[in-house]
């Protein structure tokens, strides 16, 4: 379907998709762009491509499409590093948790004859860097598809396509609704697992080790959502600041509910907020986002 | 060690009692008692005692060893139903997430010939009943030990023997610390986690298929932890309140930080945030208390 994919960014999202097309063969030529000199030497002693560059008009030149796979806050310097260089028709996707800002900024560059069409693929892990990546990151995850205002329809069910193949499930979704729903479903819980951590280690510096050590009662599950990469959170929390407020605030007024329910020791009350949300996690093993018994790769019999 | 040991309420955590002391072979006889009817023949059904009643008298007669894994609500009526039927020099223990009232209802029955040594197996699933217990929860797990005042030297050391032939790692801790260190590593996150589930499906209404459909950025691991039991959670609210309001009110200020830092779009305080919380995860990778990748089961190469 492709004959050249351009990824600019190689870390965790990029050296999986690296990997997913390799392993998948979904395209003749793959070259690969990485600013840092690490992942370049990386990425060529694992020999993950025979193509991989710093210099992003090779990257580029005669491409069928570009995955821009790096931090929200470096897509102005690569979009300004390779608008002459885009020699064709041409489609650019990115995997950014942000659409609505970077969108902004895409079509400031007013570019002719490319398919502006974001991607957000909602895989990943606690870790990052091109080591961490593997082909099957992706698979039965789902990728929004934002289609930027001139995206050309062919090219649309291209990058579908190309997820599907990677073995995601596509969703098309306009920038404001992405950006809506992912303030509920990512951008809350991970606030507020920050805040949790610090909360926790705050209060308990005396007893910080008994804290670290008995935190298998809950703690523990929150450090690790609470431990992806600062910058990129960073860049989430500004670009997406709007939504983010409100459902914080939402968040407060119900934490402040529940507060004046335990001070009140209003057992009715306490019962009524517990039991909504059973409910809630029903529906999702329903809709196969969990298995009933995920047992975290901790239970033994 | 034990000629007989009496579980008194066998739902998720007495099942597994029984069935480690089965597995392991700690002791010559064990009675179990519960009240529900329902329980009581699911555990004739599949065997798991020969010995199972619904008379507490039964129960805990010429026993050597007495763990009420019920609800904290219920310590007082089970206590009041054995005190008279208790016969012999025994110890009693617990499995409850709270001690310090609890506490204060055992030591006001003023038992004489009885060591009460309260035991908190840090360790469960989002499951509850006779049905999810298995022989190995305890196992790798932490059990705090917090005995009473007139606990007997010789009777502590076979508490932590016991919890130790099941496979747990033993600590002692006063009543108060115990509830201290639990607030911030269990009751906390726990509070938390209702509180996020709720915030992202009620913002969400109109959106609430869509929410659970993109559980997995996040959201998904709270519900996990957002549906254990209800009245459980109930409970350990009631009883701790104290603890629990300190962290909240601290979590709040945090919270208020973070809140404004976004609306500030203060890059440095972000970042600064965000970093904080990744070294208390490499405390807890050190401590044993989770591996670097635990992958929820989800990873798939």
């Amino acid at each position: 379907m492709f004959n050249k994919i351009s990824i600019i960014g190689c870390g965790l999202i990029g050296s999986s998709i690296l990997r997913a097309i390799n392993k998948k063969k979904i395209s003749k030529l793959v070259y690969v762009y990485d600013k840092s000199k690490d992942v370049v030497s990386f990425l060529k002693e694992k020999q993950l491509s025979q193509n991989v560059t710093s210099d992003i008009s090779l990257a580029v030149k005669d491409t069928d499409l570009i995955i821009i796979s790096a931090p929200l806050n470096s897509y102005k310097e690569i979009l300004l590093l390779m608008k002459d260089h885009i020699n064709k028709e041409t489609i650019i996707t990115d995997t950014g948790s942000v659409k609505k800002e970077v969108n902004k900024i895409v079509e400031g560059f007013n570019f002719k004859n490319v398919s502006w069409i974001a991607s957000h693929p909602i895989a990943g892990t606690e870790e990052s860097g091109p080591q961490s990546g593997f082909a099957g990151l992706f698979e039965n995850r789902w990728c929004i598809i934002s289609p930027g205002e001139n995206a050309k329809k062919d090219d649309i069910e291209k990058v579908k396509k190309f997820w599907e193949l990677v073995g995601s499930k596509t969703k098309i979704m306009s920038f404001n609704e992405h950006d809506h729903i992912l303030s509920l479903t990512s951008h809350l819980p991970h606030a507020i697992a920050y805040n949790i951590v610090r909360s926790a280690v705050k209060n308990g510096d005396k007893n910080k080790d008994e804290v670290i050590k008995y935190s298998a009662g809950g703690l523990r599950d929150f450090t690790r959502i609470a431990s992806s990469s600062p910058t990129m959170w960073r860049d989430i929390f500004i670009d997406n600041s709007e939504n983010i407020l409100k459902v914080l605030d939402s968040f407060t007024d119900n934490l402040d509910e529940m507060k004046k329910a335990i001070r009140e020791k209003n057992s009715n009350k306490l019962i009524e907020i517990f039991s909504s949300t059973k409910d809630i996690r029903k529906d999702i093993i329903k809709a196969g986002q969990d298995t009933e018994k995920p047992d975290f790769g901790r239970k033994k019999n």
